[in-house]
This record gives structure tokens, C-alpha cells and sequence, in this order.
């Protein structure tokens, strides 16, 4: 195979309680990126989008992925990627991640498929690093293997795949800029151990939630009493959009990955159109620019073009 | 129905990583009581054991909870009660708890079965104030329900039932004294945030491994970096017990409660007896006294005679 087609998902990291542990992968944003295998060690790179990403491959983050499966693949063969990025950067809805997922997985297909799930996460990790400064996991993995997935060690790597429950997401991206690396300052380096009990007996009851599909149990469990607290306060609107989505029916939600995209879970479709309707309008009110997704769970992470996903979600 | 005869199990509590909020019933050791029900509301407690534990109700554990119930349905009624504890006061293994859950489900089968089990839990909680000061539910549940159970909240109370894996569980209870008090007085008021991300990704690894039946998953995630490397210096040969444990292939385990028992899960039977050959041997050496239990997770919870278990383990 000379050229490869591939979608690589947004994704929502840090489900509310699950702090760096759990995530899940979006059906929709989605970048599109096709890559071309090249007989010449190099990497060549064309955005096809507006977001004015660079082109110098040691500068971009599927760039830096793709360099490493070079080197990693033996160093006799290239890769040219265009990409069309959906997935706004800074978005908090694994921009980043998706590209870099996207170039281990795209690479992956043209090499034969030689790479384990491990290795195209860590390969994949490469690219976070370049992006957050952190080689962080958490939207990498759901992107590649879909569903929603736990990253339970990063040293050495661990990681679980969950359950895809049949959950619609509704997301916000309002158009601010939270900077991750501010996201991190203002967390508090100690927290009280009665809050860190209090969310470990969510986190357990999340993780029962989605494995039984028991959305009542996932709902009383999306709760965060650590993290929430002190990073909502970074996103305008916030508090206003989790009250009135709830009474509009959705089981919970909160802060997309570091934000600003903010999320809810819902039973029905109808709900999680209810609620993107109020999303909007909370952001119209203090006139924050925004833009709304109504969508589900992917199953698959990444998908080849032609074939189904390289994912294991349940 | 005028008698009834129960056997309530011991239990683990604060199953490593997952503190105050996980539990297990063992089908080894039980106590033994027999109610007769009377047609004037009072107490009567006969002890056929050599614990010498108060006969007045009002000091009783399963006595107070007997109280409650009388209380409850409406004052008309009493209980006389023989109890033959086999679980020692102060083992950490929910001596307790067995007395007041047994209290609660054996009152309730003399009244008709009226009580709910959230109601029964209400119950024992009672009996757990008067023994411990603190009304926590952490063994009460495993031991009405059976099988692992989740105490995802108190207030209110959300109990979840998770899951009974078929795994042998090797119990030691050195001769020592650790009061709950100075168990819970030497924990730190905070903690590291990195240390409580890295106990809540095991949390969820312990939960999904529990509810897939996954050994190995479930030996990744049975790491406390939180409770254990504190409470642990109250117990002498505990990090030889765990180390040896492990050695010999258990699948991993901690302080059971707030200790001295302490508990390794492991696959087979004949790694579980060797865990407790090396439990034995380990205070031989040290010169402390001790009992060694090899055993089963109870699927039942609470017996009575004749029935099957009132419990929802699965």
C-alpha cells in the first residue's frame, strides 16, 4: 500500500472524576489526514485548513511522530501528510492528540501494521510531548483504541479498555483560550484526603457505570470534587451550562480535557440536543462565540479509510 | 417465625488502594447467632463465647442495632439473642460488623422481611457508631450483600455491588493491638495530588479487574501509595508478609480494615495455603502469635439457616 486515508477523533480527556486516568473518544470533530509512503527518510507536511500549523515536521506534532517511526522503522522510508484539521488546537477536545494518533496509525497502515497498540501510543506520546511540554496519554489512547479507555500507569504503560456505553456528548467549545500550562499552575499540589475518598468512590462508581451500562449510576458518579472546583473558575459560563444542562436531563459533564470545551452526557439524543441549544445560548447571553457538537461515542478511534477502526472498543 | 439462625462473615475492608469505599465478604470466619422473637420490646443477649463483650443492650453492638429495629417496627416487639463470635474483637476483620449486620438481617427475618437492604445497612450503622465512633459502612455492606461491594457515598448512601471473582483469600491476624483510632490519627489530613491520581487510576484498574474477572488486572491495581506506606509501620512484618506473599505468586493484598489482619488475594488454592504457610512462618519468627485463615470470597453475605444468603453478590 502506497497511500492511506485515515479520521482521527476529538476526544474528551479527564472525565470529570477521572483525572488524568479516563477518556473517551469523540464521533465527531474529526481531522482527516492521508499520508503518501515515500522510498527517502523525510517527512513532508501540508495543512489543508486554516489553523496556519507548521510545516517543519520537527515543529509539528504529527511531524515529530512520523520522524520517529522512521527512525524507529529502520530509516529507509518517508512519509508526505496532508492534513485537514476539524479539530480546533487549544480547543480542549485533543487537537494535539488527534494528529499525533492520526500520524502512528496512518504510518502504521503504510508500514505494514508493525507496531503494537503500546508502541503507537507511545510513538503518538512523542507528539503530546511536543504539543503540552507532557507526555501525557489520556486523549492519545481513547483516539486510537475509541471508546472510553483508562490509563491506569504511564510508567510503564498500562492501559484498559472500558466499555463504549450508548451515551450521546454534547460539547461547547467556547472560543477563549485556556492555556493548558495554566490549567496545570493553578492546581493545588495537595488536596484534602476526605475529597480524595470522596472521588475515588466516583471514580469506582464511573468505572461500574460505564462497564454495566447503568447511566443512573454513571450520572450520581460524574461528579469532581478536586479539580473541578478550581479550574471551572478559567471558563465563563461554566457553572451556568453544567445547572441547566442537568435539569434539562443530562446525567453530568464537565471540563473537556483542560478546557475551555466544556461536556455533558445524555441518555437521548433529544436531551443532548436540548442541551447543546442551551450551551449555545448560555455563551450567545455573555457574548462568547461558540460552537456546539451533538454527538456520541466512537467505538472505533481511528478509522482507515475502507475499513473498520484499529480499536478495541467495546 | 419465632427463631431464626444466622452466620454473618468477616470482612475485609479498605481493599488496598480502595480505602473507605471497598469491601469483601469471607466465607471464613463467621459468627454464629440465634434470635427468638419476643412479644415485649427488650433486648436480652446471651454471649456463648470467651469475649466477655457486654450483655447490656445498650453496650452491645448487635444490641443497640436490635434496639433500633425494635424502634422501627413500632416498639411491640423484642429480641433475645445468643451470639458465638468466632470473629476477635479488634482483628480488622469487621468483628463488628458482623454483629451488628447480623443483628439487622436476623431481626429483620423475624419481623417478616420488612426492612429494605438500605434500610438494613441504616440499621447496622448503628452498631458500627457504638464500636468504632464512626458510622461508616465499609464492612456492614460486604457483609449483608456478600461479594465486593461499593460504598460510593454515605450521605446519602449508594451502595453498589460489584462483582465476586472466584479468588482465595489468605487472611493472618497477628496477636497485636491496633486501635482504629490511632489507625485513623496517623493519616495525613492531606495528600500529594500526584499520589491520589495514581491511587485513583488503580481504584478504576481494581474495579474493571473485579468486574471482567481479570487476575492480572486486578493484581496491576492492588497498589495503595496512599494509606498503606503509613498505617502499614503500625504492623510489624508486614512489608515480609507482602514481599514473601507476592513471592510465592499471590496476586497482591494489604492491611485488611484498619489492621493487624492482613490479607492476599491469590488464584489458586495451593498458592493461597502457601501465602498462609508464609504468614505463619514470618511471626513465628518475630515471635507473635497468630491465626491464619484460608478462604473464599462469600457470594452470600449474611446466611440464615436454611436459605441461601439475603446478598446480591454476583
Amino acid at each position: 500500500m502506497e497511500t492511506v486515508k485515515i479520521k482521527a477523533p476529538g476526544t474528551v480527556a479527564n472525565l470529570v472524576c477521572g483525572f488524568d486516568i479516563l477518556g473517551l473518544a469523540l464521533n465527531e470533530p474529526c481531522d482527516i489526514m492521508e499520508f503518501r509512503l515515500l522510498d527517502e527518510p523525510k517527512v513532508v507536511i501540508h495543512n489543508r485548513d486554516a489553523f496556519d500549523l507548521p510545516t517543519d515536521p520537527e515543529q509539528n506534532v504529527a511531524g515529530v511522530v512520523l520522524l520517529a517511526a522512521i527512525e524507529k522503522a529502520g530509516g529507509n522510508v518517508g512519509f508526505e501528510v496532508t492534513i485537514e484539521k476539524h479539530i480546533k488546537p487549544g480547543s480542549g477536545l485533543g487537537s494535539s492528540a488527534a494528529s499525533a494518533a492520526g500520524a502512528a496509525v496512518g504510518a502504521n497502515k503504510l508500514l505494514g501494521n508493525r507496531f503494537s497498540t503500546d508502541e503507537l501510543i507511545q510513538l503518538a506520546m512523542i507528539g503530546e510531548k511536543l504539543a503540552t511540554g507532557v507526555k501525557h496519554a489520556d486523549n492519545i489512547t481513547p483516539c486510537i483504541l475509541g471508546g472510553i479507555t483508562l490509563i491506569r500507569s504511564i510508567h510503564p504503560i498500562d492501559i484498559v479498555p472500558l466499555a463504549t456505553p450508548d451515551l450521546y456528548v454534547t460539547v461547547v467549545h467556547p472560543q477563549i483560550e485556556v492555556r493548558t500550562s495554566d490549567a496545570r499552575q493553578i492546581l493545588k499540589q495537595q488536596v484534602y484526603l476526605k475529597d480524595a475518598i470522596k472521588q475515588w468512590g466516583n471514580i469506582a462508581g464511573l468505572v461500574a457505570g460505564f462497564m454495566r451500562n447503568d447511566k443512573q449510576l454513571i450520572g450520581r458518579s460524574l461528579e469532581d470534587v478536586i479539580i473541578e472546583p478550581v479550574r471551572s473558575i478559567l471558563i465563563p459560563g461554566f457553572d451556568e451550562v453544567k445547572t441547566r444542562s442537568k435539569e434539562a436531563g443530562a446525567l453530568g459533564g464537565g471540563i473537556s480535557g483542560s478546557g475551555p470545551s466544556v461536556f455533558m452526557l445524555s441518555e437521548t439524543e433529544t436531551i443532548a440536543r436540548e442541551v447543546g441549544a442551551i450551551m449555545n445560548a448560555v455563551y450567545r447571553e455573555i457574548g462568547i462565540e461558540n460552537y456546539v457538537y451533538v454527538t456520541t461515542i466512537s467505538k472505533e478511534g481511528v478509522q482507515v479509510d475502507g475499513e473498520s477502526g484499529v480499536g478495541s472498543g467495546e
